[in-house]
């Protein structure tokens, strides 16, 4: 008896993402950085923008009294108070900034959402694929994960869903734009999926709640449209990190942001705040909280994605790869040419080129590439990725 | 059935100090905010030390790539080898960066720490009085707390300790120098802590871990020692915060660090970076990891919290107040002149002073006086504090 069973067991089941990042260290150090094509994490390559930069700089020479001490544990007011600003401006809505709580990035604002709503067997779901990470954090609260697939072009299907809603159920999480699929949900996905939630709330007399996880909502291509979660379904919350956005995900920001018009709005934003108090988080990084608030406007050149998702789409599908286009985020999740993607990951590997399973989402048959990578690792990787497809023929 | 049930009843029964803060709030409003004395909180009113500010100011203008990126979940290796370089210097122990885990102050270091040890119905020993965020933090990973009243003069009552030791024991969580009491345990306190639980170990065949909270570690006066945890007892590990050693508790950043010679030291380690990832807390803020490894020598000016300490001991002392000099931290917990303290905080506060009760912290009979203040409110404050002992006579 010593550490806890349950993490035990979580840590010896290393992650499969763990695996490539681990395999990959040992290929560069063999072959050099440049020679290995390392598609496996989602670290943005692209700089913070640089009104960031310009904004760090400027804080960093203000005095301010008190300026690295604490807030209320829901962030600073003006912090706060843009940012309802900001989502009233591009929605219609109405949130003051008591509907937002700051939060150390989307994994953080997830936790604490999910500690406040779930009571042990309460049922969340996932559409699958999905970012894998949803799995421990719905548990980390005794909650249960139930997987839903998605269509072949990775839009929900609402049907199923509304098959595995029953009385357990307290919540879903959604992500659009998608992790690992790149997908994002349309205007009449999201109404559709809101009017079966109404329908099963009103029937089982039961709260559910939507969770939209959305660090990729300003990365989006071709003018597609991003439906605002909160006008579309009373009870949601959304889940936001700059850390796409601004290009800085080590910095821990984030928020979450509750629908005025949600039920019992006063007790669900005072457990919101209690459960970032006492997981630990205590309040978002202050700087970066200052810094946010001035930046709202800002966003890395997406553009740069949109060429490097162009630079492989293209060089893919002439290799003879299927994939669905995506419509933003950075990733792109080809199928598989073998049924085993695992083993077509061996054989990427060969070419010194890592990417993640699709299992690891949930996804059996195919494979995660993330593309926020510079352009050369795109374009000298082709050759392998062509090889290998040539090779499963 | 709509947010958890649990989490309802926690927000429901509001934090006294939340109820101080708020109260607060309306006399600060009503009076001015320099005619209300306010003890309630511990957010240090010392500024950062100016290296700090300019070691910001330095990395603000760096240009580094993925500067503000992931990095491995356990934090750069440079911040944690420079942190192990600093414990070994000052303790002669023999730790590697693969000891310390970045973390989100030390708010987010227990909880990791106490995820990855707890298994349900474990009992953690807190010596009484205490933190009172340890009981939501425990209880977070299902743990049960065991309180154990400290000596009179807040020393250990090892005995009594012992007496509570069975065979659900998980850990003990000394926090020293302590809040609310500014006690720091002597290393003969230490030694003979460490032996009863290298006793209680044996007979019980269970790992018994000692965690020690020490986000104020440098603030302490007259030279008095802090005994190095790591070096006493085997199964130990630090929760660690920049929070007050350079006064910036909003940034969140602390580390964990773990005995080399603990029992499954890899398994462990793996263990608590798994549960930084899942908690949502993924890493320590990036920009403020960079600083802190460059400024592992600086602290504040500990002189200028003397100073409070002093005046205010001074000042209580003559109006009659009965209280143990605090050897560190800056908080005052004197004995209430009245038994019900609660009481007595509302006397208190019909002179503008804040205070916390000691109910707050499992001690009723005392109220916590945080000095972290500027020297006038502490001044200001000693006519209010006169009067009101004299009005209990």
């Amino acid at each position: 008896m010593s550490i806890s069973q349950k993490i035990k067991i979580a840590t010896s089941s290393s992650s499969m993402i763990r695996k490539m990042f681990e395999e990959g260290a040992i290929l560069k150090q063999k072959f050099g950085a440049d020679k290995v094509y390392d598609f496996s994490l989602g670290n943005p390559n692209v700089d913070p923008p640089k009104d960031f930069e310009e904004e760090l700089l400027k804080i960093a020479r203000e005095v301010i009294p008190y300026k690295h001490g604490y807030m209320p544990n829901a962030g600073y007011p003006e912090t706060r108070q843009a940012i309802a600003t900001k989502i009233n401006r591009t929605s219609g809505l109405n949130l003051s900034g008591d509907h937002i709580i700051m939060s150390c990035g989307a994994g953080g604002a997830l936790n604490v959402i999910l500690k406040a709503l779930l009571d042990p067997e309460d049922e969340v779901i996932l559409p699958v694929p999905f970012f894998m990470e949803y799995t421990p954090y719905v548990e980390n609260y005794r909650g249960v994960v139930r997987r839903v697939k998605t269509r072949d072009d990775f839009s929900l299907n609402v049907a199923a869903m509304e098959a595995a809603v029953n009385e357990k159920t307290k919540a879903l999480i959604i992500n659009s734009p998608n992790n690992p699929t790149g997908k994002v949900y349309s205007k009449e996905n999201i109404a559709d999926l809101s009017l079966m939630l109404e329908k099963k709330s009103a029937e089982l007399k039961r709260t559910i709640y939507l969770i939209s996880d959305e660090p990729y909502r300003e990365i989006v291509y071709d003018n597609v449209d991003v439906p605002n979660i909160l006008a579309a379904y009373q009870n949601s919350i959304i889940a936001y990190s700059y850390s796409k956005t601004l290009s800085l995900p080590g910095e821990r920001i984030g928020y979450i942001a509750v629908n005025p018009e949600i039920e019992e709005t006063a007790e669900l934003i005072g457990a919101l705040i209690l459960c970032t108090r006492i997981s630990g988080f205590v309040n978002a990084p202050a700087l970066m909280q200052r810094i946010v608030a001035r930046l709202q406007d800002t966003t890395v050149e997406v553009d740069v994605y949109k060429r490097k998702r162009d630079l492989l789409c293209d060089g893919l599908a002439e290799a003879g790869y299927k994939f669905e286009k995506p419509q933003g985020a950075f990733y792109l999740f080809p199928r598989s040419p073998i049924p085993d993607d695992a083993a077509f990951v061996q054989m990427l590997l060969k070419k010194n080129i890592l990417v993640v399973p699709g299992s690891a989402f949930g996804s059996p048959g195919y494979f995660r590439i993330a593309y926020c990578v510079d352009d050369a690792t795109i374009i000298n990787s082709l050759a392998g990725f062509a090889e290998a497809i040539k090779e499963c023929r």
